[in-house]
């Protein structure tokens, strides 16, 4: 395997093309843009709720649309009408390609082992996107059918999307997800299957996590013989991954034990995720790494596209600085592999990334000596994904007082501009006053100020670490963001 | 090795005992009383800042004592005048014994060997009991002179206790605690070294403990080569343990890798613990264990002795049925052992224990199964060990609305009473309102009260599970308390 690791969603190919222009021709071409953007392995995704390919097994996005028929139709009536148009080109850019005959992963595969690019399909194993209303194109007959007869995971109570999850407790949830496994285990090029537990995190019923996951090691005990059979006949082995929560323990008390699946010699991927709201910086990696010790089983950290600092308030998109900051964070950690959610070279990220900035970040992913040329930023944030009843600590917002944030700095930047950034609350236009800041235990000379609540402490050579960065500071004020701002190194 | 773990701290049997009573013999039917406790192993612990046996390389607690001298001599002078008796006392038990030529901790051992428990030595590691204090009893000449000159963990603020730790990065705190290894490994009948990093927790200066923590192994790599240099003496092996955070990030991010040490052969057992403030019943044992598999490292789960649900709020001593509790957690969790800290027959347990269930609790330790045949409670508490700029998540109190609460309960207490207890913030002795509770999913039955506060649900059997139980509470009030019961099985 090579790194990075970049999941391709089930949509964002089709959703950002009109249905003429999709084409075999325009899956090599975006192919060719991976390879050109470094790309080590593809993880390319089949299915939300339904695939988006013509499965024999599961339902298609268009298997209920009439492409004649009105705005309205069934399939349409509950998405907001301005949201209508899009799906429709969407919906018939998929159904377009399967009509030319072209399987768009099988066509993707062939042109990654042109590139020496990893070939690898990904199953979301619990996607809910839309699951609250009573139609969309996104949701199966199979989840509307579980849904309405109140067997989804928390049916006792409304609540967000993971209430509304599919109880993986069930047989027939099981048995759905397998024929899926076993079809596209049959795609010709196939090099790995990824089970993504994370879209979306959380499949059995509160207080039954425990026995799932028996019941989930089980049910990829038999994916694992799928896999060899399909390496039988591929001659080249089909590697099994999954996508897990970003810590041992929350992954094991969801049902989701990836070490021990690791151990068992069931996967020879685990990837440790936050789930969405916000790229996590800090993730145990050196404990993931500790628990693989001695199988043969890789480990990749994943990046998620958003940033949050604060639950619920203010969040942009990661900036190639954030992006490189994380990764560095995942590979001094001692993952393997970055592993790139949602990083899109079309559509959220235009603004923030340039071409070019997108191309030189990506590529720097492969390896810890690459992404230490680069700039990067490492970003206080929180866990998104625990288990209902783990506590869940955060360090953001931090009331007034002595606050001291950690976070995973990756190797020593010796020789280069480093910074500390605070950001604070600030009444009404108001400037608060400069927080006292040591940083490894060294006070920080004075700071200068972007605006009136953002300031940047330098940090003095004699403070620089490795792998871990502790920051004290005494505000008066809160503090709403905290990041390890690192230059450029000299050229 | 057998278990329980049984911790002898370095005061408890002087205290107790007029020196009149202390004597060889005293040490031997003391050593009778755990064989009648069923303790499989004892860790007797040697010194907190000063050695409790007549050391050659480290000053002893009655170094500095007069004992003609009066009650306002330097060593006492700084002590409440109240406790200057009763510290009197405990000093001359410890004189006594040395004046006999009675080494505590080899005579301990030899008694040890005839009823076949294991004999180890613990040395804490940076105790700072009184380290705020100019002079006491407790304090060395050379950590007063680190503290004097400035030379603390975190010199530029006052704080308490652990902010006055010595600094495990300078190297005349490493020489000076290995001259006390290389004395107590000399001692005959010496089966094993505990290194107990855990009196206090927190051994660097912030921001430092990545860097300390290398230090710190390659300073157990010598401790190691002690050990096995004891062994040939002896001509029986030598163990080495350490006690280290709860959780193996925080173990690791303060610099106490006890996972390291153990996959690089340099431990024989490792005892994950909270610090103090509170026992925690949720501990994450099988990721521990999944960290020391493939090494030949054993696992103890360590119980402290004190109950706080809430950080700072209404605390008790563990009572026999909570000790039940957290003890099978342990096990259930994959611990070889529990590891029982300040679990005294006599003094602050008198009241809670009688003489009968403390021997029928700790012999029950030995294993699940004996544990499984007594009732037992299982708490909601926190974590009191976590490295500077960690977040530390609590579950209580609980705001009111919907909370959810997880916790280890061990092997499904099947054909048992079982029961959620509730304990509500009152005001002024109202009787607030009894909350809907679910446990594992499935409502339960209306409570009964004890007292105004307390409520307990019934669990229905369909609700029962494996390993953890998970408790939703939808509360008009604050909780406070949160604890699973377990009645005896009947007979």
């Amino acid at each position: 395997m090579r790194g990075p690791i970049f999941n391709q969603d089930d949509s964002e190919f089709f959703s950002v093309r009109d249905p003429s222009e999709v084409s075999g021709e325009a899956v090599d071409a975006w192919v060719d843009g991976l390879a050109q953007a470094g790309i080590g392995t593809l993880m390319s995704c089949v299915c939300a709720m339904v695939a988006n390919y013509a499965s024999s097994v599961w339902e298609t996005r268009w298997t209920r649309y009439d492409p004649e028929g009105p705005d309205d139709q069934p399939l349409l009536a509950h998405l907001a009408p301005e949201s209508v148009p899009a799906t429709r080109r969407w919906i018939e850019s998929e159904k377009r390609l399967a009509e030319l005959g072209v399987n768009f992963h099988e066509r993707a595969f062939a042109r990654c082992k042109q590139h020496g690019i990893g070939a690898w399909a990904s199953i979301r194993m619990n996607d809910l996107h839309d699951c609250n209303l009573p139609e969309s194109p996104l949701l199966s007959s199979f989840y509307k059918d579980q849904r309405d007869r109140g067997l989804t995971r928390v049916p006792y109570r409304s609540g967000g999307w993971p209430e509304l999850a599919l109880d993986w407790g069930r047989e027939e949830v099981r048995d759905h997800y397998m024929r899926l496994v076993r079809e596209v285990l049959s795609f010709r090029g196939i090099e790995g299957l990824e089970l993504d537990w994370m879209r979306f995190g959380w499949h059995f019923r509160i207080g039954r996590e425990a026995e799932g996951g028996e019941l989930l090691t089980d049910w990829i005990r038999r994916v694992r013989r799928l896999c060899d059979a399909a390496a039988q006949r591929e001659g080249h082995p089909v590697r099994l991954g999954c996508r897990v929560p970003s810590t041992p323990q929350t992954a094991r008390m969801l049902g989701m034990d990836g070490a021990a699946w690791a151990r068992e010699g069931l996967v020879d991927l685990v990837v440790p995720t936050p789930f969405w709201e916000t790229c996590e910086f800090d993730m145990p990696i050196a404990t993931w790494k500790g628990l693989l010790e001695g199988t043969n089983c890789a480990l990749a950290g994943g990046l998620e596209i958003r940033y949050q600092p604060c639950r619920g308030g203010w969040s942009s998109m990661m900036t190639p600085e954030l992006a490189a900051g994380a990764a560095t964070a995942v590979l001094a950690g001692g993952a393997d592999y970055v592993y790139l959610f949602n990083y899109f070279a079309k559509g959220h990220l235009d603004n923030l990334w340039s071409p070019e900035s997108y191309v030189r970040t990506l590529s720097a992913m492969r390896g810890l000596a690459t992404l230490n040329k680069l700039p990067r930023r490492h970003g206080v944030t929180f866990r998104d994904i625990v288990a209902p009843g783990e506590p869940s600590g955060r360090l953001l917002p931090a009331e007034p007082g002595l606050s001291i944030f950690r976070i995973q700095t990756g190797p020593k930047p010796v020789g280069r501009s480093v910074q500390v950034l605070l950001e604070l609350e600030a009444a009404d236009g108001a400037e608060p006053e400069a927080p006292g800041v040591r940083v490894n235990s060294v006070e920080c000379p004075a700071p200068t100020r972007e605006g009136k609540a953002v300031l940047l402490y330098p940090v003095p050579d004699a403070a620089l670490s490795d792998s871990e960065t502790v920051i004290e500071a005494t505000s008066a004020a809160r503090i709403i963001r905290v990041e390890v701002v690192i230059g450029a190194p000299e050229a």
